[in-house]
């Protein structure tokens, strides 16, 4: 193992009915609250009336900023910036998914600054400080809840890219997982992609590990037992939260504790797919996957057929990648960009030239055109 | 699941030459350091001079309390807490295995005040402040690094109490596997038997958490696939690691978010050992757990029988039991009252009325008197 600091800063409020202890969370940081939430989906579940009734308890003055996108954008980040710095916001409390969480870490580093939050992301440049962050999930997906890491994409450059700092932690989390009751299905599925997709990047980073291997195996057999039970039942209430509890460990730093580093490039080629088509995170991560661990196979044979026998107890590479395949397939989420309506034969080209720009890879096994190419192939 | 709130304060600095960054972490808390160690193994292997050279870099004053016996005990505490509140001491340095540092929980709270730690452990009183503490483990084995538990037993009273509060958490301790290469075969053993006890005492807890649980088999499997190798090689910096690894996670909440409450009725009847003769503490369990896994084999079958699959492959209680056993017994862990050489036809009834005095019994499966005699019979 590399030599490592085990640390997360995070209180994270699980259960049923925990966001009745938000207003006196909020009231730590102060009164003026710049609320970021994404589409309206919380007005219609119901979940902005509780938290704003946890406000008005809390004697607060609420600046709302709304509309942040699913594949958030950092002209929100910055419009909602500048909504919380000309308010003077002492707090900032995010409503939502990934989307909305990501943007709001951007925005607590963006608002004591005069420029756009995206020179942080673009020059990996280091903030001085940060408007607390406190954060309600109401989607079960991208662990952004308990990590320091957001993304967030630049239409005009095409690029999508991540950050964090250790400013960037929100200081609380609230995770009801009511509040996920009324989340599509899709959505769900790609979800569950999402956190599975989280574990494998820790599997496939450098360093051995082997209890945070192990910590891998579990959420990812959590997620693909309960999974597709979910699917099947969506407002169960029991699965909804084995579901979003397995979602957080799978990206709060457990599962690559003692890695020199986790892998990424999946993330990275999917963040291509976004920025191209506004393929859903999650569903990126689905088409890629198998294409990466396809492409991967004659390097890291040994990796993926551990990975196969302890998730799905076959010995070849092969099948354990096909069986990741079925699993993907049987919860709805696309493994091929046909599935998802893009032509590569019309398109190849284009997001050939997208990876080339985007420098996409892994920080472990780096990426080359050759790659691409291969990728490319076998997502088709 | 139960609600819960995820969170661990601890920062835990882990890997080869860790204690590198200890004065730095120690001046945070000012230059009056009280250093409390155990029976003078730091001397003989070189911690206590690593450890000084840090302190006298960062230029503190010291003042020692050494001699913190292996099962730690009250008057220890005690005369430490009077030398920290004489010199006026900022912070603790503990630097030791879980006696040192859980005596040193205690002390931190017992500085401030006029009254023995005892009256905090006895009648469960609430701490005001704490005397910051910083940890330097050299045995792996209690999980003490990164929780707020500590047990001391008082000789007087024949009592050994656990206790915890939010206070007692370390600010930080520093795990450098290197320092526990020259733990004796039978600590090294001893600590292995304790870190799956903590697991097992977690999943025998109250309330479903799946996860949970997937983390409790990740655990005690990675204790299992490598605890033997030691024994075979103790001088084997790796497999140190993954053993200190392990034992840090198996008692840092990980395994028990979820739930109502972990069990600890075994380590309840484990301490009683302890206290009347001197059983170490990893042995007392390998030897009740046995025993208290056979009594309640009727009324938890399904869940002894889901372990059983999950650790072993074996599908019966009795198999599960069996293979548990064998596995203590694999790596010296005693799994008898006689292997250790006490007699239950001579000191039974002892044994029951210390049982019996102590209210000996776990939070969820609470024990009675016909299970004080079923356990000494099991254990014979």
């Amino acid at each position: 193992m590399e030599p490592f600091v085990m640390y997360n800063p995070v209180k994270l409020h699980f259960g049923r009915g925990v966001a009745d202890k938000l207003g006196k969370s909020v009231s730590k940081y102060g009164k003026r609250v710049l609320l970021v939430y994404g589409g309206g989906s919380i007005k219609r579940n119901g979940v902005y009336d509780q938290v704003m009734a946890q406000l008005k308890e809390a004697g607060a003055e609420v600046f709302e900023y709304s509309g942040i996108k699913p594949n958030p954008v950092i002209e929100d980040v910055d419009a909602a910036a500048a909504l919380g710095r000309e308010k003077k916001a002492d707090v900032i409390l995010a409503v939502g998914g990934g989307s909305v969480i990501d943007s709001a870490k951007i925005i607590s580093i963006t608002i004591p600054v005069g420029h756009s939050g995206w020179e942080f992301m673009k020059n990996r440049q280091k903030p001085k400080s940060a408007v607390p962050l406190i954060a309600v999930l109401t989607l079960a997906a991208t662990g952004t809840e308990m990590n320091r890491f957001a993304v967030v994409q630049n239409n005009a450059t095409k690029e999508k890219l991540g950050y964090g700092d250790p400013l960037t932690y929100p200081k609380e989390s609230f995770l009801d997982p009511a509040y996920t009751i009324s989340v599509p299905k899709d959505y769900t599925a790609y979800g569950i992609t999402d956190l599975i997709a989280h574990c494998l990047e820790a599997y496939f980073g450098e360093g051995e590990a082997t209890l945070s291997d192990r910590f891998v195996y579990a959420i990812i057999k959590e997620a693909m037992e309960h999974g597709p039970a979910l699917m099947n039942d969506p407002e169960n209430y029991a699965l909804r939260e084995k579901i979003m509890y397995a979602a957080t460990n799978a990206l709060n730093n457990l599962t690559s504790y003692g890695r020199k580093s986790g892998e990424w490039g999946v993330h990275s080629v999917g963040h291509v797919l976004s920025v191209l088509y506004d393929v859903p995170h999650g569903a990126s991560l689905s088409i890629v996957y198998p294409a990466w661990l396809k492409l991967h196979t004659p390097k890291i044979p040994r990796r993926i057929e551990t990975l196969g026998l302890n998730l799905f107890g076959v010995s070849a590479a092969g099948q354990a990648i096909h069986a990741l395949e079925s699993f993907f397939t049987s919860i709805g989420s696309p493994v091929r960009l046909a599935d998802t309506g893009i032509d590569t034969a019309k398109h190849g080209e284009e997001i050939f030239a997208t990876l080339v720009s985007n420098k996409a890879g892994g920080n472990y096994h780096k990426l080359n055109e050759a790659d691409y190419r291969g990728l490319i192939r076998l997502m088709g």
